[in-house]
């Protein structure tokens, strides 16, 4: 880059203002249909239109006629394999929410029906979730005992599950599915293991065969719970309890080891069940401290609408734990359906799954049917075993239904301590430490978030570490930008490029020029900040210049290319910072301003204060300028100004 | 740019990774020490340094021996002509604040004390608050009744002062002062001003001579309160209160007009009270429906420290009402002693503020004065009035003195109406509509911050309105963050540099090249709105050159130097982007990673996974190099890939 070379510059363009409507809606849909969602309806006759609406909100009428033979077998196969996973998976978390037993069979057959219809994943295996359903013993549990008042307590959980499904389809009619993505993935890795640990913690309850037990989750009311009552643990109930553990971390183990095997580590807790309500029926453990689940009551889902308390005293708590359950429910349900998604390269319309997670709740809600989402690890099995369209769901429902007209009875004999081991079994899975592991070795401040929600969960409650977790990763935003970076750039060698010396420490500074580069939009939040900074830059780069005695500094270059936005606020700082170099004798130079930004700057007349001269498209042209100047009017940089580029040029 | 000259690409440096000691120190300067205050510490002896950090947080001792003579004539100016401006106003705001007019002169004379020992600002006036102390009746009011419990609430306002002082004052320790800059432009200027309307309205209570009025600010309840009682207007009072107004107002009109008339504007508000105390005295309006202050206790201030109430069960009222009078005072404060500061060029620092500030109030709510700031009217007085230090806070204090300790008896006859005249022509400047319209010209977006502060303060309460527009403030910084703008880069002729389409319209896209730019940070907040955006822009490419049957696409360029930091959701983003692409046959190349980007991928084995060879320090090389491959080898793609940079160049 030489001196003399002083070529004409191009022209910073300042784009033509649109009007307020134009660009209100462009904002509008950028931020509310960034998919745009109505691109296959244009130029499309009505009936075409009205077709493509009816496939747009039920998408089983976009794929069913395509659907074959060859589908409906694999469908098969993963329907009844997730069917004989879906059973005592249902069971055990209706009574992880403190709800009868008979529940989470309900919870299998009404919402997947609807899910099939509604969903646009092909992979998506419904049913109720563990953290969920902690989440409704442990909110609704702190207003209404569920054994001093089971009646309320089963009314509070059909009134959050309606308002869970209220609140989810609201999110995708609005378009707001994007609240959903700030729960960041190190929230939910930290939340779902503290979630998991805090479910483990439960079951210990189960596995010693205790009968008393804290309504709290956190490990110390927990651990004083267990061991306040250390005379009241049954052995028989942990033996039974530990070896059905083990044996289905083996199976989960091979199936790991093999993914043939997935079958194993599927039909295992159903192996489990039979195995021990066979166990309890020919040793009569039941009377010997082995609690099992008993009557559990023939037919179908009655129907729960008259059951909905939209008059309770208790309707504040209903509707706040159908909002949070509602939003853990989707994040978890949102992300599993698109990791398959991504898997077999297909596409999952974020919005159009909350309308279908909410329509099936509030179906559920109307059918004795308590809070469903996606759980991982019913998905997983759905997947591996081949499943091809939501049609599995569909099985598995009809398996359900079977169940719950003829099968109730086999049930009986079931032992509590076998549906803890199941739970505590799947619940290990979900601590994902080597996650956190990863976090911790790629971004510090991720692993930060991920601990606060753990530790948040395991130690406080659910709610506190989920409010920690959201805390600190918007803080984080925040901090970004109301402290901004900025950098001193210098000249790469051997080129017109300008990159930051800390990055590339060979970039060579020019001497009498100052060139800087914000990393931020320039907003309310960090224009003291900048202002500030930029002082203090400048002030540093003179004293350095002093105490090496070279030229000294002339110019400041502001590289502004990487501010994407700007308010009245930032404008200010500008205008302070030209004033103040003004004072030093410095001449303020920009490079780069985008459209936003130079729009904004236009308008609050700071373009005629620096003057138009002073704005350059790269910071190679600023640079090249500012040498020119340096070079062609050394003595007096007053009259460096006057002879401006017009005429020299 | 030429296909043929394929030059050697500049190597994209990945900067050493810190320890994180390291990086954790410097991330924590740069957000608590921006303005690096152990600077002038460096390198000094030891009692060197204990003076140095006296210094710094007693400014009085640095700039006490430098104090001339010349100086103290200026300043003793200023100071008697805003202790004029003092008393009355002192008296208006603290019957404003439904507490005894005295309290308006005893906080006249402590707090001013301690400012000027403690605060940088050498043209800030310390005194009450107008909006400061709206907020004190309206949030205290709300609790306890003034009129029937005076003496509980006369306590919770001095403990309210103490917390604010407390608050003050640790943020000022803690480096916390940026939290003040969340307050915008744009919010102070709608909150002022609806603070301003909401004063005036409750001047009409003075102006109409009314003894019952609503306790409620918002305009609804005020107007209700008004009308309702129209019988008991007093039309004396209205009269009275009319005339002084209009002198009021034409003395503001003619300072305004020519500077040298600012000693009209600061002695009408004395004038007014000296006219109107002598009008009520001469006509013994007191009997006609004129209201006076009355007696006012002669002497100095009395202790207050056993009226501290931290034991009442209004203690989180008294909490609360601090912190958001806190954070009021001090933002007005800090702006208006910034504002001066940059006129007279010189450095305030806003955490010695908060410290000054802090250390005020709580001085003061031991010496029965309520919350004081820097009210912008007396500020700007002094100024005009030519002050030099903060002497002239020292001169107002011993003038309030002198008047507590002989004057009081002349204020027994001063109508209340004056006092409301008073406080109504104050408030009318802060209403500062032109303000108003200049961000509606600038930035929508702030205009309707502004507004909503506004509408929200005068419709519902103080407290809504900030509510409102820190919400507007931060949702707009989240906005910015969770949707990033995307733009096509295109080659702007005749030179190597490539910029958005949209603001430069001259600009070529390359064939065969999809060139992308990322306008913002990738977090998990905008992670999934990326992946999507990017997969459209990718469809709508393919689409237009089938369409126009162009070259098929081969390259996506990711233009990531607006990028200034990512986060594991940001990188599994990049990860999925890049599957995405492979899937179609695209080759993806990314243009100018920063340091904190190229870091993060470089742990994350992304760089592995994409290729070193697929990374360019511009997107000029980027494009270079994609137009080689595409002319070297064109007819398979696939082969490019085989064929990699380091065999051809």
């Amino acid at each position: 880059m030489g001196n003399a070379d002083y070529e004409c510059p191009h022209p910073v363009a300042i784009p033509p203002s649109k009007t307020l409507f134009k660009s209100l809606e462009s904002s509008l849909k950028e931020t509310f249909f960034p998919d745009d969602p109505f691109r296959p309806f244009k130029n499309q006759p009505l009936s075409k239109k009205v077709v493509l609406g009816l496939q747009y909100f039920v998408p089983i009428l976009e794929w069913a006629p395509r659907y074959t033979f060859e589908f409906f077998k694999s469908d098969l196969i993963a329907g009844i394999t997730i069917a004989s996973l879906a059973v005592p998976q249902g069971i055990s978390y209706a009574s992880l929410a403190n709800l009868p037993p008979i529940l989470g069979l309900y919870s299998s057959f009404v919402p997947p029906l609807v899910y099939a219809m509604l969903g646009s994943s092909r992979d998506l295996a419904v049913g109720t979730v563990a953290v969920a359903s902690l989440l409704i013993s442990s909110l609704l549990g702190k207003e209404v005992n569920p054994n001093e008042n089971p009646k309320l307590y089963l009314q509070l959980a059909f009134t959050a599950t309606f308002f869970a499904g209220l609140f989810q389809a609201s999110l995708g009619f609005l378009r707001l599915g994007f609240i959903v993505d700030f729960l960041s993935h190190a929230t939910i890795v930290g939340f779902m293991g503290g979630a998991a640990t805090v479910v483990c913690l439960q079951q210990l309850k189960g596995l010693l065969g205790l009968v008393n037990f804290t309504h709290q989750t956190d490990i110390s009311s927990v651990m004083r719970s267990v061991f306040s009552q250390t005379h009241q643990w049954r052995w028989e109930s942990g033996v039974l309890g530990c070896c059905f553990l083990f044996f289905l971390l083996l199976t989960k183990y091979f199936s790991k080891k093999r993914a043939a095997f997935f079958w194993i580590n599927a039909m295992a807790p159903l192996t489990s069940v039979i195995l021990g309500s066979l166990l309890v029926y020919l040793t009569h453990a039941e009377k010997h401290g082995v609690e099992v689940i008993g009557h559990l009551k023939k037919g179908l889902n009655p129907p729960s609408v008259s059951d909905l308390a939209f008059g309770s005293p208790y309707l504040m708590t209903a509707i706040k734990t159908g909002i949070i359950t509602g939003v853990i429910g989707l994040a978890e349900g949102v992300a599993v359906g698109r990791s398959f998604a991504i898997f077999k390269n297909y596409h999952i319309d974020g919005n159009k799954e909350m309308i279908a997670f909410g329509m099936m709740n509030i179906a559920g809600s109307c059918t004795s049917c308590y809070l469903t989402a996606g759980p991982f690890s019913r998905s997983a099995v759905n997947f591996n075993a081949g499943c091809k369209t939501a049609v599995s769901n569909i099985v598995m429902a009809t398996a359900v239904m079977i169940t719950l007209l003829f099968l109730t009875p086999f049930f009986f004999y079931t032992p509590l301590v076998v549906l803890s081991s199941i739970i505590m079994a799947a619940m290990l899975g979900l601590i994902d430490y080597e996650a956190a592991i990863h976090l911790w070795k790629i971004d510090k401040f991720d692993f930060l978030v991920c601990m606060g929600a753990y530790l948040g969960v395991v130690f406080g409650s659910v709610e506190i570490g989920l409010v920690i977790a959201v805390t600190l990763s918007l803080l984080r935003v925040l901090l970004f930008v109301a402290r901004p970076r900025t950098f001193i750039l210098g000249n790469i060698p051997n080129s017109n490029v300008f990159r930051s010396v800390d990055q590339y420490p060979t970039a060579n500074n020019v001497p009498g020029v100052l060139i800087l580069q914000i990393d931020a939009p320039i907003y309310f939040a960090n224009a003291n900040y900048l202002r500030e900074r930029i002082s203090r830059w400048i002030y540093e780069e003179e004293e350095k210049l002093k105490a090496s005695g070279e030229t000294s500094l002339q110019y400041i270059i502001l590289d502004i290319s990487t501010v994407g936005s700007i308010d009245t606020s930032g404008i200010s700082m500008l205008e302070e910072v030209k004033k103040n170099a003004d004072r030093k004798g410095l001449k303020l130079v920009l490079a780069n301003p985008r459209s936003e930004v130079i729009k904004k700057l236009d308008k609050s007349k700071f373009i005629e204060n620096i003057g138009q001269e002073w704005i350059y498209l790269t910071v190679g042209e600023a640079v090249a300028a500012c040498n020119f100047m340096l070079h062609s009017c050394k003595p007096n940089p007053a009259a460096a100004e006057l002879n401006a580029p017009e005429n020299n040029v």
